[in-house]
């Protein structure tokens, strides 16, 4: 269990009867909730004066935050892209007798907080106690998957003891800041301000980019209470209701917000539109908004859910993760991306990093429709123009995808991150044959995929160089996966995706000649490609038999882990940038991250030999990083370790392993421990377009299922101790293998589960 | 010649008859002035409102600007030190009916501008036309050298051809602002206002940095004209004198202001003495003040000037160097140290770079009282408190003495500098031997240099880590004095730089071993050292007989600075920083430095082959870097490249080499032709505390002349064609070698000046 467990173990829920004020921020980032569109932390619609970090986003709604940095050279980016604390739309004073609750100061008790993922519905109870009246609030919250544009709430308050005075006052505040801009500066502007809503505007910015309008209106329906007053401000509008409660009665308030923004609709009709949206709903019930909304989540709980059997943290853990991930990105909006935080924190900026190819496209490929990963690869077709000013930038040919952006420029400000950490070009390219080799669907390929690829490969020919003294290609400056060092020579991963790359493109173009014409490749560039590839240097310990993180890793003072005191971990929290840098501690898979994407074209002996020389030097100080290494040890039927690294992963946030979920969850690498479990225990393998299990089952799991979209097909997976089941629940039947033997799928197929021990190899 | 020559050649003047508009911060940098107390820009004392940089700086008032960094890490410092723009005290607008005269919207003719170097005065006259009246200004101005806290003013004005009704409005303004603050933000607050006297102090600060009080008081007197009104505001008072003149009349003002601050008394006196002082002045007439001030700046050349015969524009390059140099320090303050910038602009920050011990302590030596030098030694040995906490900021052991700083502490923001340039700490030991060995004076070294000596060992001890594979020590993780790569491993220049240091920390602990137990150094501690000194990696290539910069420096595309386009450079302002970072190209001397420090133990060979190596892939964009090449080509009997490199180091801000004077002066690189003359066409050493010259002479020169303090002696070198002679003006006879003879110097010796073709190494 990592630093902190705030909620209580539970197979579909998160609850908690604890208001905890000194966890708060974990508290609100663990219960935050989001559909797609937007999303907040799990902040309190009463006031809370502790310390907290109230925050509302809508995707794709940004603001360029200049960039300052000492030195200023040439190549960096003029300003750091950031998803902007959008406005505060949940709010709902509550006031008894006149004065405001406010759950920091006030007596609180039976508190009682619960999300529940099986119908994406946020809920509180609370007995609250001013001048020793006691008074019972029960609010509940959603972010409707019905309706992307309706965030829902209801409030009821009852009177427990002595008749009280009540007044419910819900309103909309642009007031609103981030809390790590640059210069503490507010980014919205005032537009329009009437009695149930309010617009504003991003400010202009110095970047060409874009200013966004966004509206909200409110309905504000009531039982018990009457209007007494609107309240209306630039940046700031209110209702006011009040009423009197004798002892045991009720009074309630269900405020459905609509939230419009000028990238569905042009600014003038940003308002006109969120009124209207907002009459639309005056049919309809709290309930019957709260019924679509949750019957859809079970929708999707149906061709998704993991269920594991006999360890409900580790229930629990992959579920949150999947609620979590879908409330960030479903699918439905190709112009948008899987940004790192989602909708539950500030921290990182941008709309999307490497994450999505590397780790959420594979996801998205099994659970979700097969359009779904075409839109995030189509996202970054709709960018190469983008990608190629970033590459010319750099006084390069090609294309260079950013590592933070939101329109495909690149908007983050570290040199070594931005201009070094360029082997998340080579992800953008393993995505592209991800998709065609899982769906068998060439025509993204041929379509937009090779435009991205050429790119991809001309910017690699460009940044390799020739080293004359060793007639060998080599990369220089380049920052690996693992940040805990940079601008290092010949990073193996980065040289190994590199001419991936390249041979990928070159086998690509051989199936679309004739796109080498209007991609006026040429022969000549052919060529050049070919002698790279041919004399590409890759550092090789022979000795020890594995790869070389990168030219000096080797002289390090190489030390496992285990020799640290543990005050010494994390690192990053307890040790100076410069002993990081320096150690041979790895923050997350890099040569790993390799035979990761790679495992079939290495025998199971050179895995081993890299797993056990760069495995115990690795901190897993990335939430990226203990997934790899967990389904590597499960292909190695290090079973101990692939359980023990799950857990890391698929509770990363519930029990705040790395210490700073307060600042957001860790959305991108919650795909881990579904592929942990897939690709790990399942042994899930897709190479050369067939599709195969191997799986293991942890021994304190009495069993586990999934199901898998595969071609057209749904197929559902139970691997208990006894028997692996493989179930063609919808479409055609399938050639495909378990363990080692190729099986035709017609209905179900049923072997013997293999035991770890059974096939484990000798260390 | 550079960029632009916007002044006149002339052996002791800066003189111009333009009023160059679109260069006008050029200009202002080139007219700065100083007297190592204060300084300012060369701006006007009217007013000019097109783009210029108005600046006045007070040494060692500063203030600590936040640091926002993209991603903060353990170890970055908290704030940037700026040098502050203190205040407005030569602003002395002049109306001519009424009217403003503004240089740059009005009509100006006959404009001239001249600053004196043998006298320190700056001076302009010009006529300025308004409505067809035609009136001369006069300006002289001064920061006294006879008194630390005397700026001096005189304007005349004359009307030339109609009469005119003239207003004099002298006054101080604290409304300044830094044009690299960080974030816009004024640095000054109100505390008092009077008539004649403004009194301010910089903001509070969260790092428990002191606020500076400034208080400035002017007496202003004139002829032809009479006092109006004062005018008093928070942050500026003015005093208004008018007056009518008849054709021919002329009118004037002397203004002289006295400025304080809260470093040389308490807070409540500063006003109060700035009061004092200036009452102290009425008995003394401009003239008189002026008059002082010039005596004692033609003291200071009499023992520092250098003649050129033959080459006005090296003449000049000298003079202006070593004008520029005593204006921003002569030693008279041992809080204080040479800024990169002096007072002459605010890029950089700080008060101290390693440049001081590298560059500058050798020519103070030289040219200044011992006690110079030994205060700059001393200012670090004050410091090493808050070297010894940088160190602990990095969780190593000893000192390590900062990039950038003002107290002791590191204040740069860049990482790769911070903490990876650590090649300084070689330069502070260094400066220690040079002291030594040159005055002969061993007590610094055991009363407080083994102090700094031992701190900067145990720092090498811990940052140097032990490489298991190859038994052997390395250090990872630097930047060399190359800042166009970074992070690299085994700088072979910080390598040698931190090997010397710890022989010279054991053989300086021989000769004073109480110290042993004064600073607890350990048997085992030595013995750790010594295990280092024995088995320390220099990366070495046997083939080309050459040091390698670092351990991969080799595998780069190697290629001469030849091959570039001229569009190409300056690379800082041309290519990306990528590109420049995986170049082969050297922004100033790194394994040559190390040549330069340690020449002796280097055979002719070994310097010729490394500097064939380095010096062609060298674009010398640092200020440091043409002087070091040009020492080590005199050295190699390169005369030609000499020479021409001697040119880019004393004319490198008169002809704006880099194409960023107009920023300010490079105060610290402005040793560099010094060093040139003496060290390398002189070809004067002091090593193993024997003085030696080999002089050659440039062949456009006919001859060239310095002077030399020595151990209590001034000695004359005076180099010409026919004859090199050496006199002995005061002091001791001396045991010395000329050339390879040894000789006995008494009164004057003379031999034939060798010709470098004579003994020019066949390459």
């Amino acid at each position: 269990m990592g630093n902190k467990r705030l909620f209580e173990l539970d197979e579909w829920k998160i609850t908690t009867q604890t208001l905890d004020k000194k966890q708060r921020r974990l508290q609100e980032s663990l219960t935050s909730i989001g559909n797609g569109y937007m999303g907040m932390r799990g902040n309190f619609e009463e006031r809370y004066s502790g310390d907290h970090h109230q925050g509302s986003y809508l995707a794709g709604v940004w603001y360029p935050d200049k960039t300052r940095v000492g030195w200023w050279k040439n190549g960096y980016p003029d300003y750091f892209g950031k998803v902007i604390n959008s406005m505060n739309f949940i709010q709902l004073d509550l006031f008894i007798d006149g004065e405001p609750v406010d759950l920091y100061t006030d007596t609180i008790r039976e508190f009682e907080m619960e999300l529940d993922m099986q119908t994406g519905i946020l809920s509180r109870r609370y007995i609250v106690e001013k001048n020793e009246k006691q008074v019972q609030v029960e609010v509940e919250r959603f972010v409707s998957i019905a309706q992307k544009e309706l965030c829902a709430i209801r409030m009821n308050v009852t009177s427990l003891n002595e008749a009280v005075d009540i007044r419910f006052v819900p309103g909309l505040d642009s007031n609103v800041t981030n809390e790590d801009s640059n210069y503490e500066e507010k980014f919205w502007l005032p537009v329009m301000a009437v009695k149930d809503t309010l617009m504003v505007e991003t400010k202009p910015n110095d970047f060409g980019i874009e200013q966004f309008t966004v509206a909200a209106t409110m309905l504000n329906r009531t039982v018990g209470v009457e209007k007494i007053c609107d309240t209306v401000s630039d940046m700031r509008v209110n209702e006011e209701f009040a009423g009197k409660l004798a002892v045991g009665e009720q009074a309630s308030i269900e405020k459905l917000v609509i939230l419009t923004t000028s990238r569905d609709s042009s600014k003038e009709e940003v308002g006109t539109r969120s009124q209207a949206l907002s009459v639309d709903l005056i049919p309809f019930s709290f309930a019957e908004l709260r019924k679509q909304h949750a019957e859809l989540w079970k929708e999707r709980w149906a061709k998704a859910d993991v269920v594991i059997g006999g360890d409900s943290a580790a229930q629990q853990g992959i579920r949150y993760n999947l609620f979590q991930l879908f409330s960030t990105y479903y699918g439905e909006d190709e112009r948008l991306n899987i940004g790192p935080k989602g909708f539950t924190g500030e921290k990182y900026g941008g709309a999307t990093y490497w994450d999505t190819e590397a780790y959420a496209v594979p996801l998205y490929l099994a659970l979700a429709d097969q359009k779904v990963a075409k839109n995030l690869l189509t996202y970054r077709h709709n960018q190469l123009p983008q990608a190629e000013h970033n590459a010319r930038q750099q006084g390069l040919k090609g294309a260079l995808y950013p590592m933070v952006t939101f329109t495909g420029v690149e908007c983050h400000n570290e040199w070594e991150i931005t201009f070094e950490e360029i082997h998340r070009n080579g992800a953008m390219a393993y995505a592209i044959y991800n998709y065609t080799n899982y769906t068998g669907d060439e025509s993204y390929l041929v379509d937009k995929g090779l435009d991205v690829l050429v790119g991809i490969s001309r910017f690699w020919a460009d940044r390799i160089h020739y080293n004359q003294g060793k007639d060998q290609y080599m990369m220089h400056g380049v920052t690996g996966p693992n940040e805990y060092e940079n601008n290092v020579n010949n990073n193996w991963y980065t040289n190994t995706m590199a001419i991936w790359t390249l041979n990928y493109t070159l086998a690509a173009l051989e199936k679309a000649p004739n796109k080498k014409d209007a991609l006026t490749v040429t022969e000549a560039e052919l060529n050049e490609w070919k002698a790279i590839i041919a004399k590409m240097y890759y550092p090789y310990d022979a000795e020890k038999g594995v790869f070389i993180q990168h030219d000096t890793f080797m002289d390090k003072d190489l030390r496992p882990v285990t020799e640290l005191a543990p005050s010494d971990l994390p690192l990053s929290q307890n040790w100076s940038w410069d002993k990081i840098l320096r150690s041979p501690f790895i923050k997350q898979a890099d040569v790993l991250q390799g035979i990761y994407f790679f495992k079939e074209e290495f025998t199971k002996e050179e895995k081993q030999r890299n797993f056990d020389f760069y495995e115990p030097m690795t901190v897993h100080e990335s939430s990226l990083s203990p997934s790899i290494h967990a389904i590597l040890a499960a292909d190695l039927h290090r079973m101990d370790k692939a359980v023990e690294l799950y857990g890391r992963s698929a509770r990363l946030d519930l029990d705040n392993y790395n210490n700073d979920t307060q600042d957001g969850l860790h959305i991108t690498s919650m795909t881990g421990s579904w592929l942990t479990i897939v690709e790990g225990f399942a042994g899930m393998r897709t190479a050369n377009e067939t599709l195969a299990f191997a799986p293991l089952l942890p021994t304190n799991w009495t069993h586990y299922e999934f199901h898998i979209n595969y071609r057209g097909r749904l197929l559902k997976i139970n691997v208990s101790q006894t028997a692996t089941t493989i179930e063609l629940v919808t479409g055609e039947p399938l050639e495909m293998k378990v363990y080692e033997e190729v099986i035709s799928l017609k209905d179900q197929y049923t072997c013997a589960t293999t035991t770890a021990t059974a096939v484990a190899v000798v260390k």
